[in-house]
């Protein structure tokens, strides 16, 4: 807990006065003011974020962590369980629509295990970070211990400060077979809402396997009663091991003082639990897409989050993540390169 | 008009035997089924464009178009018209936003001077093809003659087939100081919405000089009275010369099976122009984000196109577009370079 705690306290708010210099370097740009909309408040965001009124974005990475979930007992997934490290091995292999996406724009990706139900060949682009072989079943009992829960948000906090320290941009991206019931549920936990409300259909289920899969949202939450005022408790209860890494990847970023990108559903969960730890770590999110997931939604709202896109994208892994990243890094490069007034002779508007 | 007769003539459908051989290796990749959602709709089509079921992305280019507006003597802009050109010597120089935005993605930019009301100094970057120094008044009378309405589409044909035809996707986008207010008199006339409807507030002009431009579109419709079933008659009367030139740069694209990237308010009047000569040229436009300008919306909905995202930006010159392109390209590596389920030894969803 103690590293928690630690890396929790050196959060400190955005640099306001770098803010208002790169608004005002903003508005001596050849472009009617504000007339690039997010792309400048993203610009300014990045300069509070980083306090470097010329930011750079060079290194990118997108974090994406892998765990298993026992909930998948109760056939809440239309995909087995062997899904999660076949697709850590897709990864690895460059093959998965994270892989073509990070090429897409230029970001390299971290792959961390987490939490997977079997032991994974070593290789030198995975990260051994397992703190369980998956969650326990969340319908029938609490996910994994306390203790646990702070172990996988540690390790996440590892990550980031063993692999991702000078990076310029994080993405944060999560695999895992099942996770879209502990991500419903940790909502469901945290902001008091129904399980129906924040419940969607993952991969793509059915009708019959989506009234199901709200049940065990239900019974998950009567028979662990996870502390909403506790999000460590929430996320020992009702939680996964990635959940809890990419939460703490979202509070180290916080603490380095670097952008971190939010995916979608199952990211922003873990990134709920680190807003719910530190209110302080919101202003370094930046939220990539709009998921196809109805609980998306109601988790940014609560955290204040405006999504840059809806292309009706459910993949997770990362990949809204990596096209807000170009975004993002597109928004600096307004601020870092274009030409102002004075250097390009352009008459400014009249007042 | 033999020569946009002709390019309208050979435009064909998509291509839908290959787009239907896209969604099978879409469906066959390690994903679940559509669950990229817009990515995969823009990678089929793609194919259904190009007719090529692995289609490249590697050639892109941005054709900005510049004009001038007669209109602006009645005040219906806060820059000075000076600016049309100093603005295109930016774009020649690299120092505007559509540069910095077509860096990024790794596209060119062509810059066209349609009608700037002075001569500009000869480079090698800039295409003229200029029809004529402005348009005249469209609040006194036509802004140009039918046969330079025609000229101006066919330029912008020219353009296309002299510059851009081996080009694998193109985005269009507009230099003019005024030009929002032929736009929205465009919008009027062709769709019979209320000027009050298609017209918004530009560049960023305040209520006094908003409430004069909801006027001047009036008094344009009025004096001129545009025939909504004769778009050239509609483009002579109340349109403008960069207008022309990308509804031409549209059509060319249609004809050579050539994806187009819509940008905002101004290009997609030149789309709409486009649209309402040769209605399948709508198949070949992919419209990149929706525009601050509230009659763009209106433009959309008339072509039965869904932009891509909305980030609040009204810039103009092909910015939006230039991120558009980078999300079809990246919808398109999804289609070609993602592993299928069995390349990748990964499990399918039980059905």
């Amino acid at each position: 807990m103690q590293r928690i705690k630690e890396t929790i306290d050196q959060i400190k708010p955005l640099d306001e006065d770098a803010m208002m210099l790169a608004k005002e370097r903003l508005d001596f740009l050849t472009k009617p003011k504000e007339s690039l909309g997010m792309l400048e408040d993203l610009a300014q965001k990045v300069v509070g974020i980083t306090g470097n009124i010329v930011p750079k974005i060079k290194d990118k990475a997108i974090v994406t962590m892998a765990g298993d979930h026992g909930v998948v007992e109760e056939g809440v997934s239309t995909y087995p369980q062997e899904v999660t490290p076949q697709m850590v091995y897709n990864f690895i292999r460059g093959g998965a629509g994270i892989n073509v996406l990070a090429r897409h724009i230029g970001a390299r990706v971290v792959v961390v295990d987490m939490g997977v139900a079997v032991d994974l060949e070593g290789h030198q682009d995975l990260i051994n970070k397992k703190v369980g072989y998956g969650t326990k079943n969340i319908a029938r009992g609490a996910a994994m211990s306390y203790e646990d829960a702070i172990k996988s948000i540690e390790a996440g906090i590892e990550v980031f400060e063993e692999e991702l320290k000078r990076v310029d941009i994080i993405g944060i991206g999560d695999m895992g077979i099942g996770n879209t019931t502990p991500s419903s549920a940790i909502v469901a936990a945290i902001t008091g809402e129904k399980a129906e409300k924040v419940t969607g259909k993952g991969t793509g289920i059915d009708d019959i396997v989506f009234e199901n899969k709200v049940k065990v949202v239900k019974r998950a939450l009567e028979v662990n009663k996870p502390d909403p005022f506790d999000a460590i408790d929430v996320l020992a209860k009702v939680g996964g091991f990635e959940i809890g890494g990419l939460a703490g990847v979202v509070l180290a970023s916080a603490r380095h003082r670097t952008p971190v990108v939010i995916d979608g559903f199952i990211s922003s969960a873990g990134a709920l639990i680190a807003s719910e730890l530190a209110p302080l770590a919101r202003q370094y999110m930046i939220a990539s897409h709009l998921s196809a997931e109805i609980g998306h939604k109601i988790i940014l709202e609560r955290m204040g989050l405006r999504p840059l896109f809806d292309l009706r994208m459910r993949l997770g892994e990362g990949t809204g993540a990596a096209l807000g990243m170009s975004i993002v890094e597109a928004g600096v490069k307004i601020l870092t390169e274009m030409a102002t007034y004075a250097d390009a002779g352009v008459s400014e508007a009249k007042l």
